[in-house]
């Protein structure tokens, strides 16, 4: 079951820019592979839906560890340009797809570990969150709520999850500063569990799987799901379509359009140094339209 | 619109030690400034009244930064000897000025954020507490709630909000410890989001204050809203009211008249040696109390 | 009343394995002190819930320190072999003995500090959790919630204290990974107030009690009540129960048998390099179970 060892299966999912390597019966790997830059967009978010479909009636899956192809992006944020591609309503709640994946994920019984390095940004960081737990690299994660910065809201989960783990004062914070952030403060604000060094972050995470993975089934069950009922049972669906609602009323504001419209003209959504570095870009934006 | 720049002006409020610099339309900073040692006593509990009605009817302002023109106090904490001026029932609630207040600036649409140097301590930190999010100097802010040292409760906020970031067990230590604590231990808390060293903190502050004053004004609104909202609210403005009420009526109490009769030999309330290192001479109060 | 001073007295609880030093009135010590390996077993469950008979009637006690007799474990762990005779209705909410424990520590008027150096692990955590704040030596404190890793839940307080400090996803880390965690990330995770240098811990924890010591009862009794409400009034102890109760069901497990079978003849229970490094062990139990 090792992690180190040589996997049962590696296949990518068809239609989807996610590759699952099943390192045993019990031990799964989803990496997430949408060049250039892992936009989180219809595909993917099909996939994940996909995915929640088959690991919901796996008799033996305890653990799934989520990591990304891409070492500069784990996920860079929402494709929108393709946004309107996403079904608005889905699954058995009847919400947009994406709050059904987040739903899903955050409910399901089997243990799910985000390992992080690059970029996680936006519907990225909805979906660490979405997760039950999350490490990353100190030296090389980035993560940013920078919705704010583009006349929109930090909708789809953050509002949501953030303040549960964070704290109202650091989620508002990460919110309407609109900027990147370290590791180290990640680690701080509790928007990860904890940061460890690049070179030691995929150990730690393998051996925590490989842990889970031998464990009895029904004691991880029940141990989730009581854990989850006496936190509260995690965010509620509805309000996540509520805010992601908001978001894509803020986006419809020709204000939004305008600054997306300049976003593109700089490389967003692209390969670029706007995307490395986001958080600066948004400010120099923010400068400019108040002078 | 830079806050390194000149501002559009810089005001006192008539009758409220309190000046105004407007770095722009949208940014906007207020300092603290009632020498010796910045009580919290009526005409800055009214001042501050007036700016929530100024503050909440302006269609301009984004951001406020609350700083303080004493490098050793940011707030030493509330005027015993002029609480009797505060009025009881004020503001729409009907609640105690303080808590009107209060509970205005933890709701408004603007952003608000304070810059920490100095001692802030009981209704002090209560201020810094309503605000959406503290930064403070790592060397050069100290934290404490000391009411409990005198015979008191940490009440007019401290119950309601400190829980809340800091969780029971550290608000507790804090309230029932009636110590002065560090930044260090202050960003560990929770208390305040981060902690900077001194030398950055201004530039901190200012280049956030400067990319929120940039953003749209409806996605900062909807933002805060919805966050505050998924965060519970914020405290319940009668609850504020019912811990102040239970102040008072500590307050009556011989044994604690008793204490703050001695501390006032001291030098409690002006500019001294006391006042700087109240956590410390309170323990000492304490042990000479119990031999 | 001073802590390093003669105390009034130090006295063993009669049939059970406490120790009681009155340094004051207001200021007591409870060592735990059951050799070899400080188990929590009945005995020591049916002394704790005479301390509290004891403390809630007293009529000076302001501050209790709890610490261990022991230096490798401050608890090790649940007597599995006597949980047989733990009384499954007790109290005046007729829950099982040590839920009435858990429940009267947590509200009950006077403060609680847990002093830790050692292992403390599965209900010695929930110990600790139930006490008001907890401080432990950086280099001596270990922790854990093994429970999962035997097949079992952490019930019996880790589901409802934990996540109030630590989060939902930190918790559950902490209770499916059944494994040990250093003092640096307990203190991260909010499931310490803080560590502190070995050498620093007994000055720190001696110095709060007798600060506390020294305050007015009415001050501290009044900021517990309305803090411990304000937080929510801390766990519910019929859900406490039913967490007691899905633990006691894990146990009947033929699976959950086997594997404590296996950890008998490893030397669990005894003073062995398996209790020290009890984290470990069940690392290679979990390995070899699921190849």
């Amino acid at each position: 079951m090792n992690a180190t060892n040589k996997p049962l299966s590696v296949e990518g999912m068809a239609g989807a820019p996610l590759i699952i390597t099943k390192h045993s019966k019990t031990f799964w790997r989803v990496t997430l592979d949408n060049p250039p830059i892992n936009l989180m967009g219809p595909d993917m978010i099909s996939g994940l839906q996909r995915l929640m479909d088959i690991i919901e009636t796996d008799q033996y899956l305890k653990v799934i560890v989520f990591d990304s192809a891409d070492k500069d992006f784990f996920v860079s944020h929402f494709d929108v340009l393709r946004g309107a591609e996403v079904p608005v309503v889905s699954g058995k709640l009847g919400v947009q797809q994406w709050v059904d994946v987040s739903n899903r994920l955050h409910n399901i019984g089997v243990i799910s570990i985000a390992s992080i390095r690059g970029r996680v940004r936006g519907i990225g960081s909805e979906f660490i969150l979405a997760c039950d737990m999350r490490f990353a690299s100190r030296e090389k994660a980035i993560f940013g709520h920078l919705e704010v910065g583009m006349g929109l809201l930090p909708g789809g989960g953050a509002a949501e999850y953030l303040p549960l783990l964070s704290g109202y004062a650091r989620a508002l914070e990460i919110a309407v500063s609109a900027d990147d952030y370290s590791a180290d403060t990640a680690e701080l604000y509790g928007w990860i569990n904890r940061a460890f060094a690049d070179t030691e972050l995929d150990h730690f995470v393998n051996n925590l799987a490989d842990r889970i993975s031998g464990f009895e089934l029904p004691a991880l069950r029940v141990t989730k799901a009581t854990m989850l009922k006496r936190a509260g049972g995690g965010p509620n669906p509805y309000e996540i379509q509520e805010s992601t609602d908001q978001f894509f009323e803020l986006y419809q504001r020709p204000e939004a359009q305008s600054l997306l419209a300049r976003l593109m003209t700089m490389g967003f959504q692209e390969a670029s140094d706007t995307e490395l570095r986001l958080g600066h870009y948004l400010g120099t934006l923010a400068k400019s339209e108040s002078n």
